[in-house]
């Protein structure tokens, strides 16, 4: 039998927000690799082995996938969110030019519904206007690129969505980058906080910029900072559609 | 029966793409609106109504959907991808704005898969990075506002989504938005077009930014301008994951 990779993606949290695609890759699926709590995510069964690895492994658990997947088995990495937003696939194509012998593999991706998202429904539509999504971590490329580029997407009125924005190895970026946006004029801005959204441990929260502390995120939070238009309705935040 | 309105996204066309979230509420509604393409991929039933309508008439919509509600419907407004991308939640909560006697009615937004992620799925994984997402119709803001937002992507080296690129009533925006990134130096970078995927009429292509003729675009096609490290292994066009 060939051997086949799909690269999925298992939403947020709640199974109610996998897609049908994700669910039929999963249950013909012979090896599913991944981050161990997401592959916590997948329900064990006969046929099936469960390969979780640590985080911040993400090369070698791609090529992993993909030797398995040459042996023929029917591979699926998972990720959390969608597997192309700041997640698995890229780390498989880098793989896959690494071994050129593998090339000719059978691989699929098949999206998600991202953090943001999901974030965004329960608070309302703060991305329905132009917007950006920044990586905070910065593990790989250097802190000067993300300040750069919060700096731009402040001066360009995007929404933006911080992915990653805080973790206990470097609790210190998420605050210089609430020092950027305050400097860039932002601080009336409206900044939701979204933990762990679909999961029994969700939460939402929304504070406007000069009233954030850094303690408010961890690394389950997604964080939408509004653009300047950006407002609320009753309970709900939304960006208007018209800009003048 | 309490009235309830749920906006909900179909993702970008195939049945594999819908959420069982989306599906549920579909199956329990009675009155679903939306533009007629997107009302046309509910099947029809004994006890609901479907209320197909024209394109440019999102804000009368969302109000007739929040009377029908106040009315004890159980209303879904349905859109393409996401409801929250450059689509009906926004509108639904300015409709909500103008009409105070509404507040308080039950409103659920439920994600979708947007046309980004299922273009960048299919190409591989162009969002792997840092990105934003840019609606280049000019219904809704100034030229000057699209053109301003571009230069600053380009500049911040965003991967650079861009929604509804060109219609029959507003050819030349494309073309204007490609002079925009050439003369910020991006004419090397990679650009995806990715037409009705998931459909039957799923067409994907890449060129460079110089290579692109505007007739390339339509509004069924989503474009992906890579950034500046986005790069081809095989088939497949990914954004690394580093930056040095």
């Amino acid at each position: 039998m060939t051997g086949t990779l799909t690269i999925a993606g298992l939403g947020p949290g709640s199974d109610a927000l996998v897609t049908p695609e994700v669910s039929a890759a999963l249950a013909s699926a012979t090896d599913i690799l991944g981050y161990a709590p997401y592959v916590a995510r997948v329900s064990p069964r006969a046929g099936l082995t469960l390969r979780p690895s640590d985080n911040r492994e993400e090369l070698h658990r791609a090529s992993e996938a993909l030797r398995l997947a040459a042996e023929g088995g029917q591979v699926v990495v998972v990720s959390s969110g969608d597997p192309g937003v700041f997640a698995m696939a890229s780390a498989v194509f880098e793989a896959l030019e690494q071994a050129p012998q593998w090339r000719d593999l059978p691989i699929r991706v098949l999206p998600g519904i991202t953090a943001m998202l999901a974030a965004a429904a329960r608070a309302g539509a703060p991305l329905g206007h132009d917007f950006c999504a920044i990586n905070l971590s910065d593990n790989l490329k250097p802190w000067a690129v993300i300040e750069k580029r919060l700096r731009l997407a402040a001066e360009a009125d995007f929404a933006i969505a911080m992915y990653n924005p805080r973790s206990a190895s470097r609790p210190e970026g998420f605050g210089r980058a609430l020092a950027v946006l305050r400097e860039a004029g932002c601080g009336e801005r409206l900044v939701i906080f979204a933990r762990a959204i679909s999961t029994p441990d969700e939460k939402i929260e929304t504070v406007t910029l000069n009233e954030v502390a850094p303690e408010m995120a961890d690394m389950r939070t997604l964080v939408i900072v509004g653009n300047s238009q950006t407002r609320r309705v009753g309970r709900w935040i939304y960006a208007p559609r018209q800009v003048r």
